[in-house]
């Protein structure tokens, strides 16, 4: 074997290799190229030459998380409108006093583009300080070809910038805008027509995304979405089923969708059309807790089926102020009753699979060698404690951030 | 009037008088001798001399945040337990594996005083670094004379070290340790009549705890608590009602209690008599979160009866693994429905009350200066955010920490 660039010596491994902990203790891996090359037993540890040996005792060795479901670039924020409903006010008050998600519509439209940025970095250095070697990021909050680029090009920037894997979503069909009241189809011609082909034609997106559901887009106003994403090579993936049994599982699960995400109202048919479709679930925790909901996604059909389960942050202005990976997988646990196995995998492995991405996800020969190192006494403790950061190296591709 | 030692110039300040956010935009805070010598609007400021002038325009000043019920001395922690639960162990099958509280408490009693300070140390610098300039932390895992004056040695040692103000409260009747099996009323006695005077004797408390619920102790047996505490001039406080109507609040109330914390089934005549004793609510979402629970706080009585309402972390190893009052804000907000200005008045004046501290929890002349700075928009965003932290600057009694 050629010689390491890297060994990550003495260290507990969670390599999460079928979605379970699969620990191998006093372990090592070795790094070449930015790709894990060898990973066992420091008692197996092969006799190649080693470049650089960083040796980590009492430690843990996972894979970088993956934030599978972020809409982390808005401008301005919806503390104000949170205080109102807290106090009382209803849907109706919030949207009179200028609220609801145009009210970050308006925000970001309105924003320069460093001011996007520079709003978007903090958010992302939390996400990378926490352990995401990943995040994936959604527009929509655009809503016309100029912003929804805009937003998609600061992401693209953000990711070369800070060092992350960021993956782009293009989420064209995430509200009506204000322009197009009542005009909801000639909105969605506009998504598939100017949008979409904009979009693709500047390789802005990593994937396409809509939002079903009847205060937002129909199934049949979400199939053109789907067909005019497949013309252009685009995966797909559905904010489906989250406050209302909209068939939108069944739906993804109909275009091979990479993911269905929220899918608290999911039904035991769409439920049994993920698992055929190897599409997965992405549970979001944040949201559920923000909006107070009471209806909980399906997990023990989800799991009794076999669909992979992820897990994010949501991280959004208006449903899920929610910045932190770390506590998107202690409310799994608490909230959603996840095992923090389960969470672990949501956010690796299940997570790298929402995205598409076989390249990385757990620890084994071959993949990417995006590694987080983290001073805990056993990888459970990672969805136990809420609130504090236990990381002490992210490495992605090989390179320590 | 003489010099300021410090003035904080230029930054919009909440006062949190009244428990309102009582804003001054565009004020100052003048600090003399580590207290609040003058607030108010910057167009107002005096002429007095300035040795030291910090300008922040753009940020907001709160009272520093209070922290008014932590367990925050303990030794290792119970993420296989939370994993067992999760995954569907019952409580007797975890008690078998040796879990539940009596696990930390063997821990905490076989751990070294230098471990049980390196542990700790890490949850109180987390809150710290959030803002926090006084934490309440409890004794409670040692359950013997030597445990329990070792554990509040500890946190004293921390407070001076960590430049916060700890405030020690005796919970010797937390639990009844195993070798007191059946014998719970001869613990009583070990708790009043060896260690409460052992503590009080070495100035180790400011308070004195104890958890009446049908798993700890009885009415009867927290009034012969209270008796004794009264007799060494300690004040008291009661872990009340949180799994059961116990009529905890109405016997803290009894007592006139600093505060009645977790109270999830406090019944109307239980509010009415916290509010004619001024005893202080305490809300701790944390706890409410990990065990489950679906007995929401009666928090429109307690605003219908003016009971002065405070939240906090809880932190423990067993119900609440939550080191961030940031958290506990939020969570407060997300799952127990206050409003994000009920929330600050939460850690900061009403907190204050709840450990009996008439010098902090407000901006106003004669205080002490305990302040945090924050880049935000307005405080609602304290409440509003999950996971990140706009703190600053940190000042206790003036002194930046």
């Amino acid at each position: 074997m050629p010689a390491f660039d890297l060994l990550l010596a003495d260290v507990d491994v969670a390599t999460m290799v079928d979605g379970r902990y699969s620990v191998i203790a006093d372990a090592g891996v070795g790094i070449i190229d930015g790709q894990i090359a060898w990973v066992g037993a420091m008692s197996d540890l092969p006799a190649n030459d080693v470049a650089s040996r960083i040796s980590l005792p009492g430690q843990w060795l996972t894979p970088a998380l993956i934030d599978c479901h972020t809409h982390l670039v808005f401008a301005g924020n919806r503390s104000a409108e949170f205080e109102q409903r807290l106090g009382g006010a209803s849907y109706e008050d919030i949207a009179r006093a200028g609220g609801g998600i145009m009210s970050t519509v308006n925000a970001t439209r309105e924003a320069r583009r460093d001011t996007l940025i520079e709003q978007t970095r903090r958010r992302l250095v939390i996400l990378r300080s926490e352990g995401c070697g990943t995040v994936e990021i959604k527009s929509g909050y655009g809503l016309n070809v100029d912003v929804e680029c805009r937003m998609l090009d600061v992401a693209r920037t953000l990711g070369v910038e800070s060092g992350l894997s960021v993956i782009n979503t293009f989420l064209g069909a995430h509200a009506v805008p204000t322009e197009f009241r009542n005009r909801s189809d000639d909105y969605v011609d506009l998504v598939c027509n100017e949008m979409m082909p904009a979009i693709a034609a500047q390789n802005l997106a990593d994937a396409v995304d809509a939002y079903c559901e009847p205060i937002a887009f129909s199934p049949d106003q979400v199939r053109r979405v789907f067909d005019c994403a497949a013309t252009l090579n685009l995966p797909v993936k559905l904010h489906a089923d989250q406050l209302s049994d909209s068939g939108g599982a069944a739906l993804a699960a109909e275009f091979n969708a990479l993911s269905a995400d929220h899918v608290e109202y999911t039904n035991q048919p769409g439920v049994e059309a993920l698992a055929a479709a190897g599409t997965v679930a992405v549970l979001l925790p944040g949201a559920f807790l923000t909006l107070g909901e009471t209806q909980l996604p399906p997990l023990g059909a989800l799991r009794a089926n076999g669909v992979p389960v992820a897990v994010a942050t949501d991280c959004n202005p208006g449903t899920s102020p929610v910045c932190s990976i770390r506590t998107a997988m202690a409310l799994a646990s608490s909230v959603f009753r996840l095992t923090p196995e389960e969470c672990l995998a949501g956010v690796t492995c299940n997570a790298a699979r929402a995205l598409g991405l076989a390249d990385r996800g757990t620890i084994e020969v071959g993949k990417r060698a995006d590694l987080a190192i983290w001073e805990i006494g056993h990888p459970q403790e990672l969805s136990y404690w809420l609130g504090s950061n236990e990381l002490t190296a992210l490495y992605v591709a090989g390179q320590r951030l």
